[in-house]
């Protein structure tokens, strides 16, 4: 019986690979980072390995599709080809979809990582059975997965859910995707590691922050409110625009939701509209770092017909 | 045969009314100032009057519904109550849905003004055919209509499309909606005319702001091109959220879109994804005044069964 999906996180760092069941069990996890400056050739080498490592007590008739997240744009008819990746540049323009297919014989679906985890959480996370909500991915950047109507917003070009790049200082910080003022400048763990720098603060990491902040450093307690507000002022406007009924924050920082979280509260209440803000409550994902490989293997199972919603 | 629409846009300062076909042609127009202060009693009495007028010489048994649009939150289940009407505060908490079933027995429908004016332009208007697209409605103040998927997101409480007051300036002007920064203290006809005030220029409105951009007048051209980067900035976050095939420009203050356009469209190119910023046009919309009565008509007839769009 063929019952689980070959499910991939595929990030800059490293990838994650797994089976999932159609429950959203997740079993068999292997995570190895990926080869710096790695070729087309050599990265499906290294899937095809690191699927061995997977598959090494698993009945390989049991496999019934191929899921990978990419850290790149994915559209509703995406065909495989990687485009426009700034953390795993040496693969541009490899088709993901094409190279897989060959290595496994199986059908492959791929989404974008942050849609994957938006996905993920609606299934069976923090999200499960909300209509409408938007899921923000804080590391070393920011990504974000937007669901309306029970349905992922991808956008003609992919870039939907894009909401680590949406202006919060409009003459503010420049950042590496051409703009200035993002988001992602401000709220992110790279952002935090740098307002930590600014501060002349010891903490080297958003983690080191972190704990500096749960030992009361107000130092650290300003910076966590400054980031919260950035991120709070961005989810405002989301808030009046699409006026959902749920925020996630997923992503390592979400580990320190309770140094920031209260922050975004205060200043989505600030800025958006009442009812809006008091609907669009702001939680922490649930499904931590297998947000995405839950994700993309609901849609496969959607995509197979195993679990039925219209148009994922 | 029950073939026409009896639709409305109902206003703060006026009520529109005309019948509207199932190809979109409005006919027998009457626009008339709404009293002011007026309560829910003379509000009915008022659009009684009004449908008369409209209804002269059409027989009443060729309208099959009632449309109206209000400068109100209204949600997918919308059961009639106005509420939050800063444009017509007299009648908040008046069921206008029951009150014109009353009136005219027959169905009634009902949307947000804004999101009114989206569905007319995605129907037979400057979107039309486009799946995704951003509506602005630019006039007094500034609303929107998002739709996703050819359905308009009216949001968990109704909020949904409410871009003119996403931040643009974190610690900008104070808005009437309880934010500062707002993009309407920036962009709209009253900014405008506010702004010409603060260069000390002669034009009182945004008319006549436009007509002094029209001869060249740098002030006004200086005027118009910050009015234009502060919307760009907000429709650029949008396109990097949502990366919609276009946005829509309605509303007064959209016929001078000679005069900002090209502004909004250069912020929108410096600071949404390429990709995003190329496919995401900016459009002055078609049906001028109409979109909203054409809009509320088509939402009638798609409920009717008379047109067939899926969940709209």
């Amino acid at each position: 019986m063929s019952d689980l999906v070959l499910a991939a996180d595929l990030g800059g760092t490293n990838l994650r690979m797994a089976t999932v069941d159609a429950a959203g069990v997740v079993a068999h996890l292997v995570k190895r980072p990926v080869p710096e400056d790695v070729s087309p050739h050599q990265l499906v080498a290294f899937i095809d390995k690191i699927a061995g490592q997977v598959l090494d007590d698993v009945d390989r008739s049991r496999i019934a599709a191929i899921a990978f997240t990419a850290p790149a744009p994915v559209t509703d008819d995406f065909d495989g080809v990687l485009t426009k990746l700034p953390n795993l540049g040496s693969v541009t323009g490899m088709n993901l979809k094409v190279e897989l297919e060959k290595l496994f014989s199986l059908p492959v679906v791929i989404e974008n990582d942050a849609t994957a985890a938006a996905i993920g959480e609606n299934w069976i996370g923090a999200s499960r059975g909300v209509e409408n909500c938007v899921t923000v991915t804080l590391g070393t950047g920011i990504g974000g997965g937007i669901i309306i109507n029970g349905r992922p917003i991808r956008g003609k070009d992919g870039i939907g859910g894009e909401i680590g790049h949406m202006t919060v200082e409009p003459g503010g910080r420049p950042c590496k995707c051409g703009n200035q003022g993002c988001v992602e400048e401000y709220a992110s763990a790279t952002a935090l590691a740098r307002m930590a720098v600014d501060h002349r603060h010891p903490a080297r990491s958003s983690l080191q922050l972190y704990e500096s902040w749960q030992q009361g450093d107000p130092i650290a307690e300003q910076i966590f409110a400054t980031m919260g507000r950035s991120l709070g002022q961005m989810l405002a406007g989301l808030a009046n625009a699409l006026n959902p009924e749920m925020f996630v924050i997923c992503g390592g920082v979400a580990e320190g939701i309770d140094a920031f979280g209260d922050h975004v509260r205060t200043e989505i209440a600030a800025r958006a509209y009442p009812a809006a803000a008091k609907t669009g409550v702001v939680v922490k994902g649930e499904l931590g770092d297998n947000a995405g490989i839950i994700g993309v293997a609901r849609s496969a199972f959607v995509r197979m017909g195993t679990h039925s919603i219209e148009g994922l």
